[in-house]
């Protein structure tokens, strides 16, 4: 079978399942999210003993320790990915919810229903858990998926998703429920983003280049799980300790995620007095430090920061340090090489947060807290399926409401048009 | 200026426009659309001679008299463009709403507050009043706004813009928040489509080809205004005289629009006695009927229906007619051929009304009612953008609140993540 008719059997399959889908009670999604936790737990061996071989191939590979960490999988991990499949059991069910009933007054009444968007696909790497997560997600929203992990960790994917087709074929959930492409090349990718007759929606998480070509090639609607370059700004009228406290924690806590702060942009009248103080908690941390030109006269072991230091999200434990002479000049430095995905601004001066909150176009603004709150567990929004960096459908964290769209219930009694 | 270098300037002074009007109050918005409603009176006088050079060049291209008919304007014409304008004064404002509030454990307080979505490109064809609709509901909704309008109501579009640019920039609004395309050649839309950088959404409303095209090319989101392929399903349980009058309605009002049923879809037990009613009100009203095997042994004089008869959208007193076995195969066909635009059963049995409304999937469904009423109007939602036949973002007739998206705001007392 070529790439193009394997991939579109998948998708037509997905469909059919999803007309199904649409149709279970909660009851009965719940009793199957359920069932796969209880059954990925049974196979906790075949599912390491399949992960060790994506193991060994990655080794041979030679991909990174980080990297390898990601796909590792014990019985661990393999316990943490059935406790989301319950938690997600546990969750509210978004789908038939009526989010506004009205009556009009030729006595139409009009309802706005939530339903399951259809067949979802997810493009990932390495991290296996979102095999399960992923899968349990468009479950209890009653949509297909279509899960398209990478190459390395396809047999930890394979035996997991089978874990899971086999408990939902006992609760009564169709077998192309949840498909797992494992023709993993980058042209099988490139098909199902032509299928917009059968695919509803693709979620791309992962590198750049990979959420460009799919933004680019893609007639299914988008949802970009995109990269983080998040600001801090620390205003003139900041409580300087606070500002120590939430800096050093949106840097350091954990430099390898989209929340993680990039780009610290301080106020000049701040600058002398404050800049000292986290640049030694940075530098005793590891933290390169990349400055402008008045950084570096305050600092003088930052490294001189380049032009394209401006637009580069390190993910790593460097950051970019800017002298500014206003708010405005924030403001506009974060619309210029910003990412829309978390701002903060540290003030305690009242107008300057209200005009930050407003004037700055993110799907995360804050006013003093630290930007690594972006995350749906910590909003409380309960599971999520990524952070949208898109505008439109979703922004910030995605939670199972989502993975809906709504249509229009119309009960009439004999109604027609003048 | 080639034609990139002239859309990128356009869309890149949209996108500048765009953060000034994120921050224009109600009343600033709402005075420059009371004054723009002026305007478009005082210089109808202005607008009408350059609709007629447009009329000049369409008859001289030979346009069909619907195309005319479309295009032309007259003192009535733009008075009702005015008046829309002082409609859309009158909506209540969705930026800025916090659709929800709440405090977490740690004392953030969490908001998710309606935001304009930043730059959204219009295309269109014929009816000049779209340029004015669709300005006036973008500038109530904070946006900026690139209209490109046929290159057949080109002096049409441009003298409306002119007056509106004109009485928007007595009230405070940035001159580049209205821009019209003067360039109507597609490769102009072409351009428009890959600038993502500046442009926050696309909606094509126009012919399939059109929106086949703009879906497949664009990197910018696209919201579709497409084509309605919409079903009457008589079932074995309709009250015939209801039947009759909501067929006739959903047919005959007015053929040529969206929400025009194309396909009549009647159960076996209905057929019989119910067809020749409705055959002979078709009859009529000049309605050509192409059934399918079983309609033409009921109704002789209807000539019969070819496969692609059951995926063309008419807009025509055309239509196709075809018995089936049960509730089912309605439910199937509709899945197979519908448009997910807007459908209807005509029952009086509880439990097909209930499994029709959650198993057919589209923007509207209805129980014993015209699918005529698809409409922002209809629905009580005020003006409309248009009717949303994609999923994702909006469905349905697209309202002021579609016209933004959402962000999150966080207040915090110096919260960091643990």
């Amino acid at each position: 079978m070529d790439i193009k008719e394997y991939v579109t059997d998948i998708a037509k399959r997905a469909k059919a399942a999803s007309r199904t889908l649409a149709t279970l009670s909660t009851d009965v999604k719940n009793t199957a999210l359920l069932k796969m936790a209880d059954r990925l737990e049974e196979q906790a061996a075949a599912i390491i003993e399949a992960n060790k071989k994506d193991m060994a191939d990655g080794e041979a590979k030679g991909l990174s320790k980080a990297m390898l960490d990601r796909l590792m999988l014990d019985e661990k991990r393999v316990k943490g990915m059935a406790d989301t499949l319950r938690e997600v059991a546990g969750l509210p069910d978004p789908v038939g919810e009526v989010i506004r009933m009205w009556k009009r007054p030729n006595g139409l009444q009009i309802g706005k229903v939530r339903v399951p968007i259809g067949v979802v696909g997810i493009i990932y790497e390495s991290r296996p858990n979102v095999t399960a997560d992923a899968a349990s997600l468009c479950l209890k929203t009653g949509n297909a998926v279509i899960l398209r992990g990478g190459s390395e960790a396809i047999h930890s994917n394979t035996a997991i998703a089978k874990a899971l087709k086999e408990a939902g074929a006992e609760a009564g959930i169709p077998a192309d429920a949840v498909a797992v492409m494992e023709i993993t090349d980058r042209a099988a990718v490139m098909e199902m983003l032509k299928l917009d007759k059968f695919v509803d929606l693709v979620i791309p998480r992962g590198g750049e280049a990979l959420i460009k070509a799919v933004a680019e090639n893609s007639t299914v609607p988008v949802v970009k799980h995109d990269k983080g370059l998040c600001h801090t700004y620390v205003d003139e009228d900041a409580d300087p300790m606070m500002a120590l406290k939430i800096c050093y924690n949106a840097k350091v806590q954990r430099p390898g995620v989209c929340n993680a702060m990039e780009t610290l942009l301080v106020h000049k009248k701040a600058a002398d007095g404050w800049l000292p103080a986290i640049g030694k908690k940075f530098k005793e941390a590891g933290v390169e430090i990349r400055g402008c030109e008045r950084t570096l006269k305050i600092l003088p072991y930052a490294v001189a920061a380049s032009a394209e230091d401006w637009d580069t999200e390190y993910l790593d434990l460097i950051i970019s340090v800017k002298v500014v002479d206003s708010l405005q000049e924030a403001i506009d430095h974060i619309a210029e090489h910003g990412s829309s995905h978390s701002e903060a601004i540290i003030t305690e001066n009242y107008s300057h947060a209200q005009r930050f909150l407003q004037e700055v176009d993110a799907a995360a603004v804050y006013v003093n807290a630290s930007t690594r709150f972006t995350d749906g567990g910590q909003f409380g929004l309960g599971a999520e399926v990524g952070i949208s960096t898109s505008k439109l459908h979703a922004r910030g964290p995605m939670g199972l409401e989502d993975l809906t769209t709504t249509k229009y219930i119309i009960y009439g009694s004999g109604q027609v048009r003048k």
